[in-house]
C-alpha cells in the first residue's frame, strides 16, 4: 500500500499513483482535501487508523523539513505503520543536512529495513495531477528500487544524484536559489521597464526572445501582465527556500549574496502583508515604493 | 555608401551587409581588423580620406555612448561625411538619456536631413556575421525607412518600440539587467553546488531541464564546465551595463538591489584583475573567497 498526503503538490501525486494502478491511500489532516480525493474516487484513513507495518511506499510531499519529521514521528507519526521493507519518498524542500539527518534516524534507528530516498521535485500541481514531475532523487540501491514504480507513475524524468540522501536536497537548493534570483530579478526588470516608460507587454516579448531570458520570468511575468496575485506559487515559499539557501551557505561559510539580495526582497513583500500571495508580488513591493501603476486585473 | 566600424560585432555586421549586396566601407582605428575585413574582400577607409557627405548608411557599433559621440562629433568624426538624408544607426548600449541627447544634437542641429535610429542589438559575434541579430528600434518613421535594407541584413528580427531614440535603449538596459543578474546567479549557483559536493555537469544537466534555467545559465555555465575564461564576452562589459542600470535607477529614483548586488559581484573580478577575462569568471571570484577547486581546462 502507498500512503501520500493530499496538499497542493501530494493530491496531484496521489491522483497519478492511482491513475496507474497503485494501491493508495490518502492522509491529510485537510477534510477538504480528503472530500476532492474521494469525490476522484480515491479512498482516504486516518492516520490512527492505519495498520501497523502496512505501508509499502510513504510519499512525503509538505512544505518544511519540520512537517517531513512530523509526518514520520510526531504525534499521529506514521513511522510504526511502515512495513518491513518500505520506502520513504521524501519530497519537500530540506536543508541538504536536516535531510541527511532524518534518513540517519529512520534508516539506522529501527530493527526493520526501511529506505529513505531524498527525492525533491520541479514542477507545480498541474504536472503532479499528470504524473509528470521531474525528480532530484538520491539514496541507495534499495531505496531506488522499491521507489522506482512510484517515480515512473509520478514523474516523467528522475536524475539519480548519488547514493545517499542529502545530494537530492542539494540540487533542489541550487535550483531554488536560481529560481528565487530569477523571479526577483524579473521583477525588478519589469518594474524599472514601466518607470521608463515601456509597455509591460512589449518587454515580455521581447525579453523571452532575447538573452536576459529565464523559466521563471517567462513563467511568472504573465501575472504581473494581468494583475494576478493570487496564489500560484506563494512568497512565503521563497522566503522559506532562499532562507535555507542561505543558513546553508552560511553554515559551509560560503557566500551567497544574490540569494541574500532576492530573500530581503521576499521579505520585504512578506512585511507588506502578501507572504501569502503569488510570489510576483515582489513586483507589487517596487510599484508601491516608487508609486509606479502596475497592470490591474481585469475584473 | 554604409559605413560601418569593425570592432568584434562590427566586424560581422559589415561582412553581413557586404553580402547582402550593400557597398559598404568599414572604419577602424585596429589594423587588424581592417586587414580581417580587406582579406575577406571587403574595403575600408580611413577617416580623413571620406568625401564629404558621402554616407548614406552609419551603423555605429561601439562599446560606450562617449566613444559614439566620438564617432560622431569628435576629432576625425563622421558627422560631416553624412549624406543629407542619411541615417544613423546607434547599436552600442547606452543610457536613454544619452542616447535621447546625441539623437537631439544630430537631428536637429544640422541643415541636413539626418535621421537616428536608437537600435542595440542581442546577439553575439557569431549571429553578427550571420546577419541573424535582434534590434531593439526606436525612432522616426524616416529613420525606420532608410534603415529597414541595413536593418534587414545584419537581423533576423528587429522590434520597433516607439517613434523617439530611448525606448531602445530602456530596453536593452532592461535585458543587460536580467543578463548582468543572471551570469552572477548561475555562478554564484554552481560555485555552492560544487562547495556541497554535486557533480558539476550533473547540475548543468538538471538546471538546464528545470525551472531555474535562463538563457544565460544554459549559455555561459559551459564556460566554467570546461574552465575557459577566455573572453566570449567580458567581465568589464557587464560592469559598464549594470553602471548604465545603477545610474539610471538612481536618476530615476527607482531602486535596482538585484543589478547592484551583480554590480559588486562583476567589479570584484574586476578588482581581481579578471576585467578583461570571461564574464563568468564571477565564478572564480566565489572559488578564490572559498578555496574551491573548479573544473580546469584541459591543456
Amino acid at each position: 500500500m502507498a500512503v501520500v498526503g493530499l496538499g497542493s503538490m501530494g493530491g496531484g501525486m496521489a491522483r497519478a499513483l492511482r491513475m496507474a494502478g497503485h494501491d493508495v491511500v490518502g492522509i491529510d489532516p485537510s477534510e477538504a482535501a480528503r472530500a476532492a480525493f474521494e469525490a476522484d474516487g480515491g479512498t482516504c484513513i486516518a492516520p490512527g487508523e492505519l495498520s501497523s507495518r502496512s505501508i509499502d511506499v510513504l510519499v512525503i510531499a509538505v512544505v518544511t523539513a519540520a512537517q517531513t519529521r512530523s509526518v514520520l514521528t510526531g504525534a499521529d507519526g506514521l513511522a510504526d505503520a511502515l512495513a518491513d521493507g518500505a520506502v520513504i519518498l521524501s519530497c519537500s524542500t530540506m536543508p541538504p543536512d536536516e535531510t541527511r539527518a532524518l534518513a540517519d534516524t529512520i534508516e539506522a534507528g529501527d530493527a526493520r529495513d526501511i529506505a529513505f530516498l531524498d527525492c525533491p521535485m520541479s514542477g507545480g500541481p498541474a504536472k503532479a495531477a499528470s504524473g509528470t514531475l521531474t525528480f532530484m532523487a538520491s539514496g541507495s540501491a534499495a531505496a531506488f528500487k522499491r521507489a522506482q514504480s512510484a517515480l515512473e507513475a509520478m514523474g516523467e524524468k528522475t536524475y539519480r544524484l548519488g547514493d545517499a540522501p542529502g545530494a537530492g536536497s542539494s540540487m533542489k537548493l541550487v535550483n531554488q536559489l536560481l529560481a528565487g534570483v530569477h523571479i526577483a530579478a524579473a521583477c525588478e526588470a519589469m518594474t524599472l521597464a514601466v518607470r521608463m516608460g515601456l509597455e509591460p507587454r512589449q518587454v515580455y516579448e521581447v525579453i523571452t526572445n532575447a538573452a536576459g531570458n529565464s523559466w521563471m520570468f517567462e513563467n511568472r511575468m504573465p501575472h504581473v501582465l494581468e494583475g494576478d496575485y493570487s496564489p500560484k506559487s506563494a512568497v512565503n515559499i521563497f522566503t522559506k527556500d532562499l532562507g535555507i539557501v542561505s543558513d546553508t551557505g552560511r553554515a559551509q561559510e560560503f557566500p551567497t549574496p544574490m540569494a541574500g539580495q532576492a530573500l530581503q526582497l521576499f521579505t520585504m513583500a512578506a512585511a507588506a502583508g502578501m507572504g501569502g500571495d503569488d510570489d510576483t508580488s515582489v513586483a507589487r513591493v517596487y510599484a508601491m515604493l516608487a508609486g509606479l501603476e502596475l497592470p490591474a486585473r481585469e475584473s
